[in-house]
Formats: C-alpha cells, structure tokens, sequence
C-alpha cells in the first residue's frame, strides 16, 4: 500500500464513506501489509546506484540472462559472481556491452560508470597464487560497490621481507582486506602492523590437513591481533560488500 | 638505534673517523635493528591516549598487580579483561581507583577521562540473558577506546517483532555489534535491516548440539546478509576493537 | 500363518490328530512366525490408499522399472523420489502415464486421484532459488499424501519484510516446512511467529563453511523458537511425510 | 500503540485538528511501531492459559526468583527448566506451592489446575535409566501443556521383546517422544510400528564414541523410519512443545 | 504367558469350554504378548549361571545396592561396572562378601565359583600404565563370564622387542583383546602375528591431538591388519563380552 | 637362513673351521635375520590353502595381472577385492578361469575348490539394497575362506517383523555379519536377539549428517547391545576375516 | 637498494651534495626497503645451487612453462611437484632436457649435476603400494636437494618381521622420513627402533573412517615414540625439505 | 640371553654334552627371546648417560617414588615431566636432591651433571605468556638431553618486529623450536627466515574456536613455510626430544 493509497483511505474516512471501525481494521492490517515497502523504501535510499548483483553458482546461463534481461530494464548495474566462462560467453551474446572477469570469475555490466565513493583506498592483499581468483573477485566487488581499490598480491607470512618493503602501501589504506588460504596467519601479521580495519578471507586452497580451508579459517578468527573479522571461506564478494560498508564517507 | 645516534654515526663517518666500509657494515644491520623502534613509533602515534589491555584469563592477581603497576608508571589508562571478581578485588587493594564491570568480567582503570572519538555510535545488540557478559565486554571495550555505545538487549529471532519494535535505534547507529548463541541468526536479520558494519560474536550459549559456540559460528559465517564478518566465539573484546577502527572520524 | 491355517491347526487338536506337545510346538514358534503378519497387517489398513515409495539414488532405470512393474500390478500409486531425468525418461517408456517433476527430482503414478485428507494446509517455505528442489520434493510428497500443500518461496532472513507480508498465509497454515541453507535462520524466525508445528529442512546450499548442510542442521537443531524439530539434511521427503502424519484428521 | 490511541488519532484527523500530512506520518511509523504489539497480541490469543516457561540453567535463585514475581503476578502458570535441587529449594521458600520435579529438573506453579486440551495421549519413550531425565522434563512438560501424557520406560533396541509387548500403548498414541542415548536407534523401530508423529530426542548419555550425544543425533537424524522429526540433545522441553501442538485439538 | 498357562488355554478349547472363536482371539495376541518371555526363555538357556551386569556409572550407592538386592534375592553372580571406591564401599556394607576390584572399577558378587567354560585362554594386551583400568575391567568381565584370561601388560609398539619376547603367549591364545590409547597401533602389530580374533579397545589415554581416544579409535578402524574389529573407547566389558561369546565352547 | 644353513654353521663351528667370537657374531645377527622367516612359517602353517588377497582399487589391471601370475605360480587361490568391471574383464583374458562376482566387486581364482572348514554357519545380515555391494563382499570372501555363509537381506530396524520372522535363521548361525547404513541401528538389535558374536559393518549409504557412514559407524561402537564389535565403514572383507578366525574349529 | 646505491648515497653526503637531514629521510625508510634484500641475500648464500621449486597443483602447463623459462635463464636446477603425466609432456616439449618422474608426479630439471651434500644418508620407509607416489616425491626432492636417499618398501605394521628384517638399513641412517596411511603406525615402531629423527608423512590411502589421511595423522601426532615430527598429510616434499636440513652437514 | 650364556652353550655344543638337535631347539627360539635383549643393547649404547624419563600425569607421587628409587638404584638422571607442585613437593621429601621447575611442571634428578652434546644451540622460541609452561618444558627436557639451549620469548606474528629485531638469534641457532597457540602462525614465519630444521608445537591456549589447539595444529601443519615439522599440542617434551636427535654431533 502506497502514499497515495493510504491518503485515498484517508479521504475516504474523513469524507465518511468509510466508518471507523472500517478504518481501524485497515489499518490493522497496516503492520503487516506494509512492512515490506516500508523497508525497501529505506533500502533502496541507501543503495542508490549501486550494482544488482546475482550469485552465478548453480543457476543456468539462461536463468542468468532472464534475471539480467529484468534488472537492466530499470538501468541498474549488474554483478554476476560465481560464475565460469562458458556460462559467461553465453550471456554475453544478450549483453554484448558486458564485460567478463575471468581471474575472478565475475561478469559486470555498467551502464554509465559507476560514481566513485569512500573515504579512501581498500587494499585487497593475497599471498599464493592460488588465492588470486578469490581476491579478484573482491576487487571486482569493491570497484562496482564504488570503492578505490588496490591489489597487493605474493606476499606470504613465509617471506615476511616481501610485505614490509611494501609497508607504505600498508599504510595508507582505508581498510584491508587480506586473502589467505593454508595456515591462514596473514591476517594477524598485517592486523599487527596497521591499525585500519582488517577483514580476513580464508581460502580453500591447500591440501591434506587445510579441510578446503578450515584450517585458515580457524587461524584467521583465533588471530592474536585484535579487531580481525572473518569472513566465509572464499567469500572475497562478502569481505569487499563488508569493506564497503566500511569505507563510506 | 634513534636519530641521535645515527646523526652520531653520519658525522663520525663525514669527519672521516668512520670509514666506508665500517659504516656500511653499520647501516647493513640496521635494517634488522630499527625495524621494531621504526613501528613501534608508527604504532604509538596512532595510539595515543588509547588503554592497554591485560587478558586477565590464566594470569594470576599478582601478576595482574605487577603489570599494571608498569603500565600505570606511564600514565596509561588500562583495561583488564576476562578477570573475575576475586581476582579483581585483589587487585583493587593496590588500585582502589579502578573500577569493576561485573558483567562484563572487567576492570578499568582510568587516570583522566577516555577522549571521545568516532564518527557515530556504537550499538550492541544481544539476544538472551546469556549472552550479556559478551555484550558487556563489547560495551566496556568500546567505551575505553572513545566511543559512543549503546546496547540493545534481549531481542531474539524467535521474537522478531521486539527487534523491529527498535528500528530506530537500528538505523541511527554507526557500527553494529550483534552478540549470539544458539543458532546465531541475529547478525543476518540485523544485516538485512541496516546498512551500517555488521559485526558478529557467537557466543556459547546453548547446550547439546550448540558445541559451544560452534553452531552459532557456522550460522554466522554463513550469513546470508552479505557484509556480514565474524570474530571468534565469545570475542566481545576483539569485536569492540574492531567496530572502534571502524568508527575512526 | 493366516487365520484359516491356524483354524485347521486347532481343529487338529481337537480332534486328536495333533496332540498337545506337537499343538505347543507349533505355538510356541508363533511369536515369532506371525509377528510380521500381524504388523504388516496392522500397517496396511493404515496405509490404504497411500502411495508406495522407491528411493531412486544409486538405483537404475531397469531396477526402479522392475519395482514399479510389481507395484502397479497391486493397483498401488507410486513415489519415484531423487531420479534423474534421464532415468525418469527412460522409466516413462514403460510407464507414459507416469508424471516426471523435474524441480523435485520425483516421479509419480497415479492410477486413480489420490483422495484428499488431512486438517488443514501444509504450508512449505523456502528461502534462495537453490532451495527449490528440496522445498518441490516435499510438495509433491504432500500431495502424493493427500495432504493440501502451498508454497512460499523466496523468503530469507535478510530480507524479513518478505516474510512479514505474507503473514496470513503464515498464520493460517495447519502445519508448517520450513526449508534452508546457508545459517539456516528461517525455522526460528517463522516458529516465533507462528504456533503451528514447524518442520525445519537444513540444505546443502551454500561454500566453505556451511559444510555441505552442517550450519544449517545445526543452527536449526539450536532454534531459540521452542518446537521445532528438525530432520536430516535435504530431506524434504521425510519432512512432507512427517508433516503428513501430524496433518491426519 | 493500542486501538484507543489509534481512534483518538483519526478523531483529531477527522476533526481537522491534524492534517493529511502529519497523519501519513504517523501512520507511516505504525509498520514497525505496531508490529510488536500485533504480534504479541496473536500470540496472546493462542497461547491463553499456557504456562510462562523460564530456563533455570546459568540463572540464580535469585534472578529465577524475580521473574517468577513478576510472573505469578500476572496470574499465570509458571514453568522452571533445568533447575537443580539447592536453586529449587531456594526458590520454594518464596513460593511454597511450587512442586519441585526432582527427576525432571523442573519446578512448576500452577495458580489454578492446567486445563486439559489436546486430540490424545503424548507418549514419552525412553530406554535406559540414565535416558530418565530427559524424559521426565518431557513430561512435566506436556503435562503444563494440558496434554495427556503417559510414559513408557525401560524399552531399548537390545531388549526388542519388551517394546513389541507394550505394542497396545504404542498403537493407542496420539503422538510419540521417543528419548535415546547411545546409538539413538529406538525411534527408527518405534517409527517403523507406528503410524503416528514420532519426534525422537537424543540424550547425551553414553561415553567414548557418543560424544555427548552426536551420536544418537546423528543415528536419529539418519533414521530408516521416515517421518521421525529431531530436536536437540537432550531438549526434552522442546520435544515437547513440539508434541503439544501437534496434539492439539 | 507361560507353558502350562498355554496348556490350560488349550485344554479349555479341547473340551469345549472355549470356543474356537475366543480361542483364535487369544491367539491373536500371543505373537506380541508372549515374544517377550520367549526371547527371554531363549537368552536364560543360554546366559545360565552367568552374572548380571550393572552399568555403575551415573547411578547412586542406594540406586546400585537395591538393584543388587533384587538380583541376589535369585542367587544371581552379579558384576558392577563403572563404579568408584567410595560407591564399592558403601555397598559392601550392605554385600560384605562382594570384591571390590580397584584397578578394573568393578565389584564383583559370588555366590558360587563361577564355572569355566570357553576353548581356551583370551588373552588381554595392554601398552602403557594408564591403559591398566580398562584392561582390567576386561579381565574382571572375562572371569566373570567364565573364561580363563591372562594378563600382559606393558607392551608398546615403540619397543617392539617386549612384545616379540612374549611371542609363545600370543600363539597360545584363544582370542586376543588389545588395549592402547594414544595412536591405538598395538592391534595393528598383535594382528599381523597371530590368526586368532582380535579384538581392539581404543582408551582414552592420551593429550592434545588424542582428542579422548578419537586417535587410538580411528588407527584400529583403519588396522592394514585384516580381521581386527573394535570396540567403543574404553569398553574394556563389551571386548570381554565379544571375546567371551567367541570363546564359547 | 633355514636349519639347513644352520647346521652347516654349527658343524663348521664345531669341526673349528669357524672360531668363537665369528660363530658368536653370526649368531648375533639371527634374532633379527631369521625373525621374518620363522613368523612366515609359523603364518604359512596357518594359512594353508588359504587364498592370497588383492586390494584392488588404485591398482591397475595390468598390476593386478601382474600380481596374479606371480601368486598362481605357486598354486595359490586368490581373492581380489575393490576391482570394477572394466579390470575385471580385461585381467580374465589372461585368467579365463577367474570368475567375477559384479555384487560383491570381487574376482575369484580357485585352482581347486576350497576345503570347508568352520564350526558353522556365518549368517551375514543386510538392510537396504544399497549395503548389497558390501554383504556380497563378505560373503565372496567367507566362501573363498571356507566357511559356510548365508545371506539374510531387507532386514532393516524400521519394519522389525520381517527380522523377527526369520528368527530360526538367526539363532541357528555361528558368527553374524550385520551390514547397514544410515543410523546403524541393525547390530543393536540382533546383538540383543542372539548370543554368538556379531560383528558390524557400517555403510557409506546415506546422505546429508549420514557423513558417508560416520552416523552408522558411531551407531554401531555406541550399542546398547553388548558384545558387538566394529570394522571400517564398508569393510566387508574386513568383516568376514574377522569372522572366519571366529568360526575356526 | 644494493650496496653500490648505499655507497653512492654515502659519497653524496660525505661531500655535502646530501644534508644530514636528507640523509637521515633515506635512512629512514632503509629499515623497511631494503629488509627484503638483506634477507633474500641471507637466504641466497644458505641456497646456493639449490633448485627452485614449483608447485604444480592447480597451474596450466603454459603456467609452469612460463615459469620454468625465467628460472632456467638464471641456470637455476628446478623441481615441479605435483605435476600430471599430461602436463609433464607438453612442458617437456619446451624442456626437453626436463626428465619426468611418474610415480612421484616430480618433474626436474638440472642444468648440471646436483652436488651432493649432508652427513649421511636419508632413508624414506614406506607401506603399502598406495603410499608410493608420496614416498618417490620425498626421494625425488632429497635427490634434488643433495642428499644421498635410499628407500625401504612394502614393510608394514601388519608384518613387523620385514621391517625387523631390514634392520641394518635403519640402524645406518643419518634421518628417517617414514610414509604411512590407514593407522598410520609404522612411524612409532621405527621411532622405537632407531635413535635418529623420524619425520612421519601420513598418506590419504584408506576409505571411510581414514577420513582422507586424518587417521594416519592423528595416529602419529600421538606417537608413542618420543620425537616423532609430523607434516602434512601427503606432503612427501615437505618431509624431504626437513630432513635435508637436519642432514646438512 | 647375554654372550656368555650363549658361549657356555656353544661349549657345551662343541665339547658334546649338547646334541646338534638340542642345540637347534635352542636356537630356533633365540630370534624372539633375544630380540628384546639386542635392541636394549643397541639402545643402550645410544642412551649412555641420558636421563630416565616418567610421564607423571595419572601418576600418583607414591608411584612416581617407587619408579625413581628403582632408576635411581642404577644411578640415571631422571626426568619427571607433568607433574604439578603438590605431587613434586612429595617427592622431594625422598629425593632431597631433586629439583623441581615450577615453570616447566618438571622435576629433575641428576647424580652428575649432564655432558653437553650437540652441534650448537637449540633455540626455544614462544610467542604470549601462556605459552611458557610448554617452552618450558622444552627447555628443561633439551638441558636434560644436554643441549644449549636458550629462550626467546614473547615475540608474536602480530607485534613481528619484536622477531625481527632479534634475527641474530635466530639466525645462530642450529636447531628451532617454535611454541605458539592461538593460530599458530609464528613457525610460518620463523621458518621463512631461518634455513634450519624448525619444530612447531601447538599449544592449547586460546578459547572458543581454538578449540583446544586445534586451530594452532591445523596452522602450523598447513605452514607454507617448506620443511617445519609439527608435534602434538603441548608436546614440549616430545619437541625437545626431537631436537636433541637432530642436534647431535
């Protein structure tokens, strides 16, 4: 029920086609009923301009396609995560002006750029090459979500010279996402060394002992350096929404 | 080795008593050397005027006593946590000015009033009367470091209508810190309400399949609400520091 | 040993063909021997008219054809649940009156319309697209039950004012499935709202840390909604099946 | 805000004495304001005469007994859950005419006789005697619920004579608690001879392997009987609340 | 319902005083009324003159002394398991000839010498000092069910060299029980020498990544020698029970 | 070094061609040289016409080939286990007369027929379709071990009649095998019906918390029913060994 | 910065071209710069003709090619591990001087003779055939490293009088890395034998309850042995490179 | 049997008083009953002047007295290790001599010093407070086993500069052992920086999802640091042992 629904009620009522005890029980049904717009309304204040985003894993190309056929009706930007080439390829021949992402196995469509926002740069930093797509896929994120966003990759805790020769770049960031999979203790080195806010991303790269990233996982969130958050293992798209949150002006 | 001794140096070396060899051999430690000097002074200008803080599990009252004498020597305000009562009224004999946060198992000790600082205010949600120590924790922890903190209490998802009875407070805070046991669904309602940081503490309260904290954990880890990061079960402390980084000016 | 058998036998007793040793013999292995009668008996007048079930993982086309040959040759209607479409279509070759869900991964045969009973409506929710299957398997076993079934998708904790806005569809169901991945949050928030037994279904969506259904299992396990109750994971048919009993006139 | 304020609202409305403008606005709050109260009052109407339940676990005498003040006040039956003898006898001494359940753990107070609702009889099964409390909290339970409840004891899967000579009873049930440490194997048989809702509920009892009771959980959640719904270990509370209203009328 | 009460049923019905109607109605229920005391007939055939057995743990002094008297009271030998010092001897005041066996945990009662059995000796292996109480408890269990057991103890796979030393004892055994914590090889070893049954009892023994026996539990599951089975973590009574039925004569 | 070799030694020793401290050096070597041959002989006088075992996953058909015709030289029959169709096919072409059991996953050569031994009959029990591979593992293996095995199927705990009818068949064997999946509850029931050894294997069967046999496996090592022991998940082969030691004359 | 820029940087401000305070800038930032030349140089000296390795698991074989030639252009040996048969084949086109080992899934390439280094030789012990591929991956790496290695297979647990056999072999070897699966034993019978440092490797060879390796692990975590050390599940390489560096010289 | 037992019998063989029969029974048992004998001897050789160790957890003081008089009758040095202070005051009232490390829950007894052995200097290094009974007990175990050994304390991943400024120490040890709980990340980083055998020991502190040292075993053998080697959780002892072997000359 819109405004404008409500001041026809309204009329209704004050005119007298509609007695009081009609018009309690409308607007009993008020809570309920309405609850959901209400809602969306405040969301949607908020979430001006920013990116739709699907979760491309286990939905078809096609079923992709028809979300986005729905959302770019209404002009909004498009992230599809999760999802792999041969899907991605599909896709584009609806959307030729999309642009696929394969380190991060994401797909974006823009349809005017996207407004830069935040109060600084998020610095997405990774050690292995093998945590590259996750940490791609929150760089992807972070730059659809508006943010200024910096990539500090092959810096592992077994090499600690390689992260201090970097430490300016350490410095400077607003907030940092760290991307870590095997024993996880990247996290708590950075988190040791800045005092911005540090957000963890287990990955399950590894083997034998890792659990697909359990053991990253439980590193990260037992970090000795306070004020680490975690995040789900390989949710680089979680850690960057995070981060995000984190970086408005 | 501080300015003075390596202007010492540098003018040993131009008046030519220190050869350039010798001096080489000098600066070719210094890398290692003034590492720790270099960031513990990076660290000390960003944590001017902030406490020290004492884990107080597995210590006793005596070497509680030892290490805040030192810290106090220093001027520092001092925040003792996971200290219960006996331990800390020991303490107390030697710092009758601290104070003790039941609740919360803390003691604080503050020799000036905490400079207030943040951008907005901190509000800690928590859902059963088990999970207040955690929330307290938070709330002490947050308030040492200059923030504004609120706390909203016993609002569960079994009752949703209490917490969207609250919606104002909801979206007026700055950060959120929502504390947890049981199946840990809080955060992700409270996620899907608000578009501030979302911080999540499972707790571990509950019995049986709970495992502690474990199912509370998974719940939040696995949160449905993107943005959503986590600490480790019980972490009220480690939450704080992080939504305080997070609500810097 | 049905009835008759054991008139014969007692008629023998009685007239001195078997005498009272071989008599007790025969009787004493009766426990045993007719135990199973006697239930198969006692479950078949329960079961009248319900369909038969075959569990169609790790079986194949020819062996799920050969049991419903059998069971179609009673007159009996039948639930192929977890088959493949490949599987089901290779099964409609002999059966072309059999009915394939492909959401539900179910088949079905109906040789006469099943008769409708129970109190009320089951009503079946589920929160993300991936669900889906697992909330179609419960239906259709609802309805192959005879039970009136509704569905309500697309509702998750994130996103509450969904769920709110449909609640007189909430309020007026007899019993309710409440189906989830991920943290598994939906059974509490619903069994909060709602005094109807709630059945809540963990799902094996989700990465990393949902641990192919264990978040969910054990955040419902876990539910701060007193009452409700759980089954295994994926298990939309055991749920539609306990629901079933409990929806019984 | 109740009906009351709401007509004086669209009196002064009606009146003039507040415009179209500023009524929007405040019924544009009514969504959230009114929720809680709309809801409690539902549940209110469905929850007439039903006992106030408190969780006596991690609670003090002292803390139980406030809320029982505040409770009895309001005339209502009061339910104490896990509560042991030294926390009970404490609280007898406010309250006299509470009647402490030492087996089930529980304390009870009823102003007045509970009134019997429900379609049948509750059956509580339970196999061995450390399974005992579990049970007899489910049945102090039921019994507060207004339900007929009988308990069956003593009857474990090793000893399958002694269920399959009780078989009467089972068969006569509305509905069926079956409580079970160890291997968790009684519901699947109980299940598999009856017709009716079996909710089944592990206990922790056992050593070594059970794990505190993941074992039974995990044999209950596995059960070969469809239809049997699980709840947490040793939740015989919410078994139940479960089982309540499932026999409700 | 015994013989002769089954005599009488049918020497009514021979002589007329009960007709075959009420006679086949009798019958009816004999398959579940009388299963139970059939299956009892069956096991007291085959369990004469052997204890009974009470599970100590968990049970009062007073709970375990009123068991034994009902027992006693049939001249029954009676094995307690699980029991503490100071339980043993609050019962021996009511049993002053039970034998309270410190190292195994268990009181013994006999009224008269048990009578041997069995082909052979069953030979229980046990590595470290703290494997002793389960160990014994096999040993009580062992002599209790009749079987002649010897005892060798200290025999670690890290020195390999004792247990060879004892090789004639291990060829002379009927059936081997093995006991060891830690990483639970022993069987491993015992198993590759002899080609008799043998029967591995992981203990709880151990720290760190022993997890309470889980370690020693999972190496005899996984045993590279073919034909040992296992026993739940520290039931040294079930691998004395499995070794008594295999020893039968 | 055979007694052969032995008695040369000695007889060089004692003719002087061979000193003291030589002999005595020879001699210090045996306890290590000669231990292998002397357990082998003692193993080969047990194991005679006993077939050779080959673990066939992970192998090759070439390697099983391979092995094959070393073992068939010296006249061995020869058990291959875990060895799909598609190897069994292609090693029969060098061994025509092998014969492959496509249930049990197993290839048999018998050069001759197997010699019968045992004191009776191993009775292997199985519940749902699903644990057929791994029964028909253990009873390929009973036969090629000379033992009498038979084979009683679709016995589950959820339509207990249908085991209790064939209660003859149960009480009459000499060791049972009991093979399930899903909560593993099949052991506790016939360990409580019959008085011979029963030995439990659990299945992979199952989904969701089955975890790919945990359930059944913790079902099994927590029975209420004394004196049944547990091999590895699937481990028919394992089951049967075992079985066959028992059943020896 | 190398040393030529430092000295550079000296003579400019040894004649004034470079203030004191310009010096001291640059000198202040040489702590974190040049903290990774100083270390790599460290590193360089201790890994002098030591080959570079590569981790071949998730790389393309372009990937590894790519790699291989920017190694090979500084005359470095090289080692990819972790590489499939097909994978080694088209980098062999690129390197055909490149030899592939296939039962270690290693490729190496050495551009001229490794030199051999260490006090003695490394025995790898190894189990069962499935345990191969990572014990010819622990030989291949201490091959590559300079290590004089030999192998000891096909000795279990199971048959001890193989290993006993063989004692020679073990008494002579300067480091011990022992490969196991299933129980994971043989570490603590070697550990028992020798007085040199074993280095255990659990495998993931076993089904079920090995759970992937972590049987083998937990086992030999808990070693009865006292200086067993542990790596990762699988991780032959990893072993090698521990046990090179407890040979060096 | 010892040499001159075995010369007597070879005497008596040659001077003919034993028959070549005899002499062959006699000898055909030498490999098992000498083996142990041979191994001690070699063991022996390797242990001169090495002390006795007791494990004193579930050891009383009167048992760990008993053991000592035995050792101490043969003049070893005795390591007690676990042992709390009331237990080790006991026993200091037989063994006046002994010393007991309150820091390490060690108690030591050496008749004479203990000769140093070893290449060089075995490094303990720990990271919290927490960690310094484990440390301890390395340290005290490496000094028993005659090691340098020194501490380097109180440096964590998330303060890494404390580590860095110390690298001459670490840099100079010949073998490192590295104790560190939470999430274990500090082995990773030493082994990074030092080309020596590093030996990681996981240790219980933490809470919540540290569960116990979990999430430090899990880090520390996922270490990315090629070539660190891990023990159990709180192994200290186990740690030095391991060292000590390694470390020797």
């Amino acid at each position: 029920m819109d405004q404008n629904e409500l001041r026809t009620l309204l009329g209704a009522f004050k005119n007298g086609s509609l007695g009081e005890d009609e018009m309690l029980e409308r607007l009993r049904h008020l809570p309920f009923e309405d609850v959901g717009d209400a809602m969306v309304d405040h969301h949607r204040s908020l979430r001006q301009g920013f990116p739709e985003v699907i979760f491309g894993a286990g939905k078809s190309a096609g079923q992709i396609e028809r979300i986005m056929v729905a959302l770019a009706a209404r002009g909004n930007a498009i992230l599809v995560t999760r999802i792999d080439e041969a899907k991605a390829q599909a896709v584009k021949e609806a959307f030729p002006a999309a642009c696929y992402h394969a380190d991060a196995r994401c797909l974006t469509l823009e349809p005017r750029p996207i407004d830069k926002r935040g109060r600084g740069t998020v610095l997405v930093i990774s050690a292995g090459t093998s945590d590259l797509p996750v940490a791609a896929e929150a760089l992807v994120t972070l730059r659809m979500l508006g943010n200024d966003a910096e990539h500090l990759y092959d810096v592992g805790v077994a090499g600690i010279h390689r992260l201090l020769a970097r430490r300016e770049t350490l410095f400077t960031a607003s907030v940092l996402i760290v991307v870590a999979g095997m024993e996880g203790a990247l996290p708590s080195v950075v988190g040791g060394l800045v005092d911005r806010p540090v957000i963890a991303v287990p990955t399950s790269v590894g083997y034998g002992a890792s659990f697909g990233g359990i053991a990253a996982l439980l590193g990260m969130l037992n970090s000795c350096a306070a004020g680490v958050t975690v995040v789900n293992i390989d949710n680089g798209f979680g850690a960057a929404v995070a981060a995000s949150k984190i970086n408005r002006e």
